[in-house]
């Protein structure tokens, strides 16, 4: 078979760390992840990359320099590149990342313990 | 404020028709869109690009030239460029499509009834 499926609430039961996203799928250069998201992140930006979030469980905020946006269960929003950014969420939201591979979640922040290394496939 | 957010279950009320995959989100050269599915498609392949379905409500099958692989809801699949695939579904099935701009829904098959023109952003 050239192709199997994966139940992305299985993935999101195999860890508990918030900030670290995980690989669930690999396509052309893109790669969609699963994360969850537990207090404060960090301000920064991606360059030279757009990047979706796509709520699935749970409630979180992005904050820009001009607002906010509030996002619950199935409700996405594209972050252009080259726009500061800072998500935020209360414990227990988990998303979908939608990227090119290769973007170091922290972008152009000083690399920091919520910098997150080679990501992890699962 | 640099970007909005989008409820796909909003988006999903807004049409009826099988087949016909609608934009709901556009980020670098990719794109990320709604889709109802009910009956069987039509056999076809993308020759240079990955397809990821990712099924929200209902359940459906692609069958591949060696068997078939079925879906409910949270699970996805990447049908990889080139492989022979043919989707189908029971009415009510909805889904995600993720694939790179322009692909025309049914791919390298003659065209058809099924064919979608260019798609709406919605």
């Amino acid at each position: 078979m050239p192709a199997t499926k994966v139940n992305l609430a299985d993935k999101f039961a195999t860890f508990d760390e918030a900030w670290r996203p995980k690989v669930v799928a690999q396509l052309d250069d893109y790669e969609v992840k699963v994360v969850k998201l537990d207090g404060d992140f960090t301000w920064h930006k991606h360059e030279d990359v757009d990047e979706m979030f796509l709520v699935t469980s749970g409630s979180m905020s992005i904050d820009f320099r001009d607002g906010s946006v509030d996002l619950g269960p199935g409700e996405r929003i594209v972050v252009p590149r080259g726009v500061e950014h800072c998500p935020r969420a209360k414990s227990g939201c988990e998303a979908l990342l939608i990227e090119k591979a290769g973007v170091v979640n922290t972008g152009d922040a000083e690399p920091s313990a919520l910098t997150a290394g080679p990501l992890d496939v699962i």
